[in-house]
């Protein structure tokens, strides 16, 4: 990091984890990302799911062609299902990875937005997860167990994680959008090669975000936010620089009209206020110095790639978050953040 | 109760916590309750608010007028706030409660909709305190400390509860819509002056159902419906016949805008599913012979009214709720219930 007076630069920071969907929309919001990241790994939950290798060729051409910004690389997971390990073998996952697939997404039945396809049963992907291990490809893991009480779910889902770390000691694991307590000091008790994804939402917000005032559904999201001792747990590894906890964002945009509803679907549009965010938070916590490692650091280093050598400027601007991006309202809408992007193409 | 093949009749219920508004909704959606309940104490926190023995005789007329079944007896209660002891004497509280005015509503300030206004410091309201219990006025309470954590507010405010019931051992106190464990635990454990309302919806939801799956405004509620745990305390307590538990539905209509929205407003609107729904829900329990007592016994015996000697009927008749009432969706839309009220004059 170099700092200035109202300004520091950072290496390119790197987003593990963000949807961007399909056509218009993903054309949209890719552009949000691409104008502050270097990296993104892009999650396969669309309709029809991102599963095989074909797919993920397609699906890498659709959101290279959407970036503005042809240094963006975009990173790929493949969503896994029952039939992953007819379609992926060691070879394959290996092939694919010099393309920038070098996850394969597992989402419990029904945890989700798209995941009615879901897995039940992590035992029966063993030979899938044995092809992972070799392949050096990542287990991305939405750990929610869908049938324990919501403020449960990702404790419950823990025996779990804790089961598939022991029987592939080499499988290299990543808990997403970690939101408990119990989550963090699962992740921190077990090998390095278990890491975990943590957004900037689950790093601000707490229920009473979401339903301690008027219901905000712009701020509803999978996992949930929780209790202030959860958000505590995860500020504590994130600002203390614990290297097991990475950036991702899990943003996840839906129309303004699929939120605003009698039956809002869960996703943060985050991507456009991530970085600026976050720098607040940091701040504010007397942490500016671990933003770096945070979010262009660790998840490199756990995903075997470089370290970026290109860096993104904040400067100490304060812009408001615009109403709407695209259809979409974003995460923070109408706030002023105190750190802006330096502008660069999208 | 009086139970036939297909029909039960039971007294014609009591709904001790009930909001109408104001203007076209209250012409709308008092009849919901006049059909069905024989007496509703209508909750004083329009704008302005129902504050001044005067603000009871307007607002009287107001709900009178609306109901058309002219056997309906609205209740009222007037909203505390720092000018009640100069508005409220023992002597004019005893000749408002001949009009059916029976209560004084105290809300924290800032614990829901319309409470800005509220109180910040109960102990400036022990003059009022004093002339209510002479009067035999009952004192109603939003018992959420609204400082606290969402999900912890109700328990924080409980200290305070103890502390006024120990204070004035003859002021007869409704801890309202009580939702949690430590609630139903404390009310059970302080003198008889002490009875808490519950609502349909705290009987039946959990966060589940609010965040759970998609984000549902329409069970979005204050107090929060809270864990199962909770909602065993309260099922416990109302299925066992505890007759310091019970009815005020909270029913509160919302136009649709106001919920499906960025920044959605708090309240169920129960009062069209009210007394069906908790048939059903008292038959599942296997405690349908408690369901006279919960909605027209202990209230009106606490309220020192007499039991009705009119009835109800519930008829064994699938009906589906509708999407849409006067521009409110009301509670369960769209679901079918087994029972139905028999048809009678709104």
């Amino acid at each position: 990091m170099e700092a200035r007076e109202h300004e520091i630069s950072i290496r390119r920071p790197d987003d593990f984890h963000l949807h961007v969907r399909q056509g218009p929309l993903l054309a949209a919001v890719v552009p949000e990302t691409s104008r502050v990241f270097g990296r993104a790994l892009i999650m396969p939950n669309t309709l029809p799911p991102v599963a095989s290798p074909a797919d993920v060729r397609r699906y890498s051409g659709e959101v290279r062609a959407a970036a503005r910004n042809q240094e963006f690389e975009p990173l790929f997971a493949f969503k896994i299902s029952d039939r992953s390990a007819e379609l992926w073998s060691a070879e394959n996952l290996r092939e694919a990875a010099v393309e920038g697939m070098v996850a394969g997404k597992l989402y419990p039945e029904g945890a989700t937005t798209n995941s009615d396809d879901g897995v039940r049963n992590t035992d029966e992907l063993y030979p899938l997860f044995e092809a992972m291990q070799r392949a050096g490809t990542v287990l991305a893991i939405h750990g929610e167990e869908p049938a324990a009480f919501c403020l449960d779910r990702e404790a419950a889902f823990l025996p779990r994680l804790v089961r598939i770390a022991a029987d592939f000691p080499r499988l290299q694991i990543v808990l997403e959008h970690v939101s408990s307590k119990e989550a963090v000091e699962t992740v921190g008790s077990l090998p390095e090669t278990v890491a975990a994804t943590v957004t900037l939402h689950h790093l601000m917000h707490t229920l009473d975000d979401l339903i301690g005032g008027l219901i905000a559904p712009h701020n509803f999201c999978k996992p949930l936010v929780k209790t202030p001792a959860d958000r505590d747990a995860l500020r504590e590894v994130v600002f203390g620089g614990d290297p097991k906890f990475f950036f991702g964002s899990d943003s996840a945009p839906h129309p303004r009209d699929a939120k605003e509803s009698a039956h809002g679907s869960a996703g943060v549009f985050s991507a456009p206020v991530a970085l600026p965010a976050l720098a607040d938070l940091f701040e504010k916590a007397g942490a500016l110095d671990r933003l770096e490692e945070f979010t262009a650091g660790f998840g490199a280093d756990f995903y075997r790639l470089p370290r970026s050598r290109a860096t993104t400027t904040l400067l100490e601007s304060p812009w408001v978050v615009p109403a709407d991006i695209a259809g979409v309202v974003p995460f923070l809408a109408g706030s002023t953040l105190r750190w802006s992007v330096s502008a660069g193409p999208g």
